[in-house]
């Protein structure tokens, strides 16, 4: 690792943030840690709620706490059923290890595609999301939302590999910091509007425009199609539980109450700070839509136009209650933005426990088993952090744009693991002994069904509604990754079969009949004189010195060189017509290997080690080359022996 | 060689265009082959001349023609004593030569360090130059010359790479009709001017407004110095000349005679040829300025701005002499900017020879001695390209920009290989027994006393007017050329210092004590199975296999087939508390060595052999880090045994 590695993946002593065994958490730690995911949906979910809805106009968005309700019941089922998963999967793993046990390695498979995409989105979004909300605080940065993005998922990578200890610290402190905003923002709203002091959102002053369909008025089909819609994105909001199924192992004994608890805790909060603020937004008319230049209109009727900057949700919300104070307004929207940011660092924390499982399984290369190998870690963190910031850039920051990518891949592992689940009761019923464990598996199979039920209602719903907005590009990622990762476990499998050892395995270890050995020389020295030594060390059947006259006067020194150290072996010139080295090296050898074909061939050869990375263009280069096609002769050994240039003489070795 | 590598290089039987052995040709077909670099100087030393002179206004322009005889005096000495350097180093090598001979290593290699530099300038130059006479026919290629340029060179380099045959073949006729095209214009000319029919050059009709020294007439100091800095700017007209002392080796026998004639031949081609142009371009008012938006006025007075494309001189020659048949016109200016772009072929050529003679004399990592290697040439053709098309990008296609880069580096060429010739003959005098022998070398000394004297002169020159316009780019970019190559022969030295066998060399040659081997196994399979045999078969000392713990579940496997495999070698399963794989191997081998100093350890490595590039990644990666850190401990051996997947089974081999 050269002085660019260490400075971009830090000092090798420091610790690395995915360590090799969990920490152990208490609740109140573990929970903020896992939880911001789950937070941050919440933050953004209204948003997309009311921009469906606005689509139909004012009275559309009358009806925007009703989604929100519908969103909670959902997510009462998702969480009952995530607490079922918790305790039956202590070890963790979550949707992708349900997947994997119950429904088999391919379906295990298809949830970790769709996990790895979601983490590249998750990030995506949030920090989107967050950006937008530094805009509403710093006007500057509004121009500039996918450049801040792109910067900040920079530096929460940079974070991530240099492994910052402080990171998770900050983490619990956002999200306690976060909850204390958002119980500020309700209690100062809900004080006022029963004070009737309450202020108004500074976008309730615009009217919204219908849209080309609902232009002429809200059918009640129109209605019922933007109710689906709306609850599709707003969906969204139900992203992030299950990123605690995942991460059973890191709470204290008993882990699997805990993390149920946790569980149960952490849907309330997310359902409850969804229905509020979308009673909130209506209270202070807040409004956002999907393109504010053509959808919002001055009360005179001409439209804003291009030059009109539109605040998330949140932000018009604290702008409305903290009207006549503005560094309160100031301090909740930055811990909104920062909490937004944070919670990306989620994604970083289990992309390399997610590739690890992974690998683990053979769908991925086996190196990325071992995530307390920084350098294996770091291959994820920098690949999600690029293909984060990437989305961002192609996406052009747009937080709707990219959740349209996001959903579908949820809803996806959602669906999965939910059947999981129910084929799990279905195989544990049978084995049931005792009538009211039997009726336990029952009901909570029940559960199940009903999170198949609607989760997959939802699935098909995204997927319709959405398909040209996006969700073609994520089926399409996950598709990808699905099929790579079949790819390379049907090579690791095919590989395995090649090399599976015989059931009578006795031949197969046979020895060679004879070892040839040949050491490759070009100069009469040191290193030449310590591989000849390794050589007939080894006590081979024939030992000979080679070389390829490429340069007559060079093959003369090197014979004078080899007669005055009177060596007991044979110097054998190769002719080279061409000058090339390789060509009659590998002639000679591939025509020893057919004349002997059960015999081996060792190819001894003086290696130059060098302390400088530029060092190594001055040296080895030829080596190198015949190196690696050598490899591709059956029956070949290379053995470098290298002699370390520049370093105090080792008095002991010769 | 990947597709992507075949595609760029071309194909590996395909020959190349450095051949190990030179073609030998005739001189009617040698010459044009190293003349074009001579010729094309021709072509843009005029515009420089004049440009230069242009500052001074009309009157001084009236010198033209004596500047040009002036260059030609000091090109014929040139001539002569390159005549000489044949004759004495009829092997060819030039200038790098004549130093290295002369006034020793570190001299040849400041020429060598002049001549890379040269040959990057010498295609940024002419490649410009002809793309300024191809947007003198097609007035849109006019505004991207740059563009035109950087594509040009694309070309030729791909060309080089190819080895394409045709290349030669269009170069010799490309010369000869340049020459005929000159002809032409010289004769149509002449008669032109009898018949007093000579058209003018539409550049004819502005005035040149004298820039600020000169504006308020031209003193005989203020003359004296333009002068000079138009000797200096015309003296690029040399350069070329010394191509015929590199390439003697293509000549027919008699060489040297054959050579020398070629020589002579060539310089009084480039005198006449400078000369007559600059006659020509008086009698048909050609003018070129520096700055045509600030040098040129109407004869009302107005500038004539921006929007004014200034064409070279034998453009604007050829309009003039060709005003009423414009198919002979964009005929002749074609065959200009041809002309030019192929000399840039010269320095394709002659690259990899020169980067073959300074890495024989270890300036350059060795591998480039290789020339007959086309992977080793094409790093040099590439080099150059690269290095041409950025020159020509920063300093924007701009001719004249671009020579006051490269007659620094010329020059220093000249004046240093005469200074070496000197020392030649005063070494040569001594041994002469003859008094006409005496007599010859003495009046051959004179040549180059009087050759040094000019050289040396214009070498003054050129860096006092030229620094700040560009001479200190290219001074700095000879001097870091130079310093890398010392740096590189350095480092050479120092390693063969360090590898050099002591005098009583029987005791460097020692067998270690002892021979252990182990074998890395991470599972029980045929790649295992192959690497122990072939470790038994080399009888060592000791022999263990050798596990790293860090999935418990794999040991249990490995364990399990080493015991059904019945091997008579001891599995020894190595703890690793990190779960890193390197870090408990590296200590246990480097314990090994530290208990037994005099032993040796060969670590044998199974590795499998993939077939596709991208099955890379998904083996051997910790084999491939555990490789380059055991390098650096002194006596270990790392054999790797190869198992090469997916090939047809070898019944003879196990």
């Amino acid at each position: 690792m050269g002085a660019l590695g260490r400075l971009i993946l830090g000092r090798p002593t420091r610790e690395f943030a995915p360590r090799a065994r969990p920490v152990i958490y208490r609740i109140r730690h573990a929970l903020p840690l896992l939880a911001p995911d789950a937070l941050s949906s919440v933050a953004y979910a209204p948003d997309e709620i009311l921009l469906t809805l606005a689509a139909g106009g004012v009275v559309a968005l009358t009806l925007s706490p009703w989604v929100g309700l519908a969103i909670a019941a959902v997510m009462a089922v998702v969480v009952t059923s995530y607490r079922q998963t918790v305790k039956e999967y202590p070890e963790g793993g979550g949707d992708y290890t349900v997947a994997k046990e119950n429904l088999g390695l391919r379906a295990g498979g298809l949830v970790g595609g769709a996990a790895m995409v979601d983490s590249l989105l998750t990030v995506a979004v949030s920090v989107s999301c967050g950006a937008q909300y530094f805009g509403a605080i710093v006007p500057a940065l509004e121009d500039h939302a996918k450049v801040v993005a792109v910067a900040l998922v920079a530096l929460i990578t940079l974070m991530a590999l240099w492994g910052i200890k402080a990171l998770d610290q900050t983490v619990i402190y956002a999200v306690y910091l976060f909850l204390g905003a958002l119980v500020l923002l309700g209690v100062a709203g809900g004080i006022g509007h029963l004070n009737s002091t309450l202020g108004k959102s500074p976008a309730a002053a615009f009217e919204v425009v219908p849209t080309a369909p609902y232009a002429a008025g809200l059918t009640t089909l129109g209605a019922a199609f933007l109710l689906v819609r709306a609850f599709s994105s707003g969906a969204v909001a139900l992203t992030g539980v299950q990123t605690i199924s995942t991460g059973v192992a890191s709470f204290r004994e008993p882990k699997p109450r805990n993390a149920a608890r946790s569980l149960t805790f952490l849907g309330i909060m997310c359902g409850g700070l969804l229905i509020g603020i979308l009673l909130l937004a209506q209270r202070v008319g807040a409004v956002f839509v999907a393109n504010p230049t053509t959808e919002l209109a001055y009360p005179s009727g001409q439209l804003v136009g291009p030059e009109y900057h539109q605040e998330p949700i949140l932000a018009q919300i604290a702008a409305a209650v903290f009207h006549d104070s503005w560094p309160v307004f100031i301090i909740v929207t930055a811990l909104v933005g920062f909490l937004l940011v944070l919670a990306a660092t989620t994604a970083f924390r289990w992309v390399p426990a997610l590739m690890s499982m992974l690998a683990q399984d053979e769908f991925l290369p086996k190196q990325f088993s071992r995530r307390a190998d920084r350098r294996v870690a770091a291959h994820g963190i920098i690949t999600l952090g690029i293909g984060s910031a990437a989305l961002i850039w192609l996406m052009n920051a747009s937080v709707t744009r990219l959740i349209q990518l996001y959903i579908v891949g949820v809803f996806l592992s959602f669906t999965i693991s939910q059947l999981g689940m129910l084929k799990h009761w279905n195989g544990k019923l049978p084995l049931a002994k005792t009538a009211p464990e039997r009726r336990r598996i029952r009901s909570s199979r029940a559960v199940n069904a009903l999170g198949l039920a609607l989760t997959a209602i939802a699935l098909v719903i995204v997927v319709v509604t959405k398909f040209i907005y996006g969700a073609w590009i994520s089926l399409g990622l996950v598709g990808a990754a699905f099929w790579v990762m079949l790819a390379i476990r049907r090579h690791y499998r095919r590989v395995a079969d090649e090399l599976k050892l015989p059931r009578e395995g006795r031949e197969a270890l046979g020895l060679p009949s004879r070892v040839h050995a040949i050491v490759l020389v070009s100069a009469m020295n040191r290193a030449t004189a310590r591989a000849v030594a390794y050589a007939r060390a080894s006590n081979p059947d024939t030992l000979e010195a080679l070389t390829v006259a490429v340069d007559m006067a060079r093959v003369w020194d090197l014979r004078r060189g080899w007669v005055r150290a009177d060596l007991p072996v044979t110097l054998r010139v190769l002719d080279s017509p061409g000058r090339e080295i390789t060509r009659p090296l590998i002639d000679h050898i591939a025509d020893l290997r057919t004349r002997a074909p059960r015999d081996v061939v060792i190819l001894y050869i003086p290696e130059k080690v060098v302390r400088h990375w530029w060092e190594r263009f001055l040296h080895n280069r030829s080596a190198a080359r015949l190196t690696s096609k050598l490899r591709h002769i059956p029956g070949v050994v290379v053995a470098s022996v290298p002699w370390q240039l520049d370093q105090p003489p080792d008095p002991k070795s010769n």
